[in-house]
């Protein structure tokens, strides 16, 4: 039996980043940037108008003629004479040889004239060319968060595919001869299953769409059956149940069985002590604790970071923020406890019941706070380590 | 011209809750329960072992006779004598005339009987009917966020289907002569159109994916066309560029003339002075000025809300956070701002580029630091708000 940090340690060092595919841009939102991207061309293409305006050439006078007209998306390089310019508009191509654009509220127009009411200085109103980036200049790091604003940016310099880290690939697999599906009867001695939909939509939240579900009976020869599948197509494994001691847990031997390397089994915790961690060449396996708050806890804390690792990211676990619980609170277990709660910008509150059978707290909660096993007791208002989700 | 504060108080009282309507809780994640939810049945919906171990009677016998296994699914209500017990696992049905379950653990096997080595007391290990929640008693209360511990709420009762607040439908509205299509060549006087894909992505990001993109050339008559299209057939119409006062700039008059009732039209603040939220029937519009960088403050600082409300959310805004400014600032401009700006736990840095027009800095940023229009000197180390986004 390990410790929580232990445990963290081995799953960080054993989840490798996921083989590096082409996206289009329009699809990239929340990938990791696989690739240093570099402009291919200058932003702006050109010397750009900042103002509605008129853009004519720096001198002492004042007074001009309106002789033709640039709208965004114009291109003329017309000559003009010291006195004339041309009426301009935010984003117009302004030509060679003018340099400086004066605002249309600070000018008085009268017929195909205007005088400069408040002088601009030389240059004003002109965004130079590739004055928020050059071309060959870095547009985003490798290892880049893809977010909306990195989408518009990448877009706007023309670029319509990257690199990014591919998403893992992601089997459910979850035991239990007493389970049942939801919305049709219940018999006496089953509960409906539900650490499937429950993980399926947890892993939709970061981003993972590709998962499959499987179902299996309790017997050894069914769940070595669907693992060995599992392990085969899959990048990553999550079982839920069937990882206890009890003779009708067979998971930890299919594995086993099936060629998985065991990295650990059992962490000094509550809930979810028996957590298993195992790889088989590329594809990791996680054996979670079927107790649906011990699943979901289990997932956050240790399935999360394996997966957001996968994925390309750095900062791979769940945040860690501090706040001041509101009770005492011994714990003479010697385990590290992961505690439903809610937190707000101060405090953080346990929640009622900690039962790991149960999603009443979990299904209210924002947060989980940590208690390393070493620490026996606590003081209302002292600062405690809590992970928030959601 | 309004402040800050001001429109988004307006923007609040105008966006309405959305119609109603029944999901697979499968495929509820992220939307709000618009019902409050009551449980259909026990749970657990029998007496259950928490253990693997021995059911049996509690009485000051600690020798017993194994005479049945009641496995995890399995029922059956045998009739045991005092010194009889079961063989049973977690999860599984206990009988009604036991009351008590010894883990393995504490027992020592011997063939078909076993002794207690350390005894519990009576009632352990056993899980109560309805323990968790009973039948009719309240679930989730109307307004929650579904998350993936609520959906295997949910789900572990036998529910498959809620009502929630349906989600907006929104058009994203693209004008602009200049703007070229990312992948193709660029002419001069042209840039790519960036807008379009960058809000699809921001609306991505918070959980819709219905929408739709209209591109128009500026025209007074093609804009109208299309906006009236978007106003009849959406419930959120973001409008990008056309909204300054150019000479090229139909989207307010086009607005207008399809009856859309102007609700404020400038608001005192950079970048973004112009923009228009208006209303009509139950669609609301915003017509958000072009910069990608204008575009994307706006998004985040006003449509985001009004998004939010309509989905069903409480907390509408993005979160207020206070972190100390990294330098001296002075705002002499009598505008609200928001700067772009990367924050950690203490602190927050303003970052390089502001301009209006830019996504770089966006790209790398993490938050946007609001400066009300009426403080002119903000000193280092001051806590200023920063409004976390991505």
């Amino acid at each position: 039996m390990i410790q929580v940090a232990e445990a963290l340690s081995i799953i960080a060092e054993n989840s490798c980043k996921m083989p590096i595919r082409k996206i289009k841009v329009a699809k990239s939102l929340g990938y990791i940037l696989a690739e240093a991207i570099y402009s291919p061309i200058d932003m702006p293409p050109f010397r750009q108008s900042a103002m509605d305006g008129y853009a004519f050439s720096f001198s002492e006078l004042k007074q001009f003629n309106v002789i033709s007209i640039s709208q965004a998306g114009d291109f003329s390089n017309i000559e003009l004479t010291k006195n004339e310019a041309i009426r301009i508009f935010t984003g117009a191509y302004v030509p060679d040889n003018l340099d400086t654009v004066v605002m249309q509220e600070h000018t008085s127009r009268k017929d195909n004239s205007f005088e400069i009411t408040k002088m601009p200085t030389r240059f004003a109103n002109v965004r130079n060319k590739g004055e928020q980036i050059k071309e060959n200049e870095l547009v985003l790091e490798k290892n880049t968060l893809i977010t909306p604003a990195a989408v518009g940016f990448l877009t706007c310099l023309g670029i319509t595919e990257i690199l990014v880290y591919t998403k893992p690939k992601v089997a459910i697999v979850v035991t239990g001869n007493e389970l049942a599906k939801a919305g049709k009867k219940l018999r006496l001695g089953k509960i409906y299953e539900s650490n499937s939909i429950m993980l399926k939509v947890a892993l939709q939240q970061i981003g993972i769409k590709k998962t499959t579900v499987f179902q299996v009976k309790d017997t050894l020869k069914a769940t070595k059956k669907v693992l060995k599948k599992c392990l085969s197509d899959f990048d990553v494994v999550l079982v839920s149940g069937g990882i206890s001691v009890g003779d009708y847990d067979f998971v930890k031997e299919a594995l086993l069985s099936n060629g998985v390397e065991e990295l650990f089994y059992k962490i000094n915790q509550k809930p979810g002590k028996p957590l298993f961690f195992g790889k088989k060449e590329n594809t990791i396996v996680f054996a979670l604790p079927g107790n649906p708050a011990s699943t979901l806890t289990s997932f956050y804390v240790y399935a999360f970071p394996a997966l957001k690792k996968m994925m390309g990211f750095e900062a791979i676990h769940l945040p860690k923020i501090k706040r001041k619980i509101n009770t005492d609170f011994t714990n003479t277990s010697g385990k590290s406890l992961f505690l439903k709660a809610l937190y707000d910008d101060e405090k953080v509150a346990v929640l009622d019941s900690q039962s790991s059978a149960m999603l009443n707290t979990f299904a209210v909660a924002n947060g989980i706070i940590y208690l390393p096993h070493d620490v026996v007791n606590i003081e209302k208002d002292q600062e405690v380590i809590v992970l928030p989700f959601n």
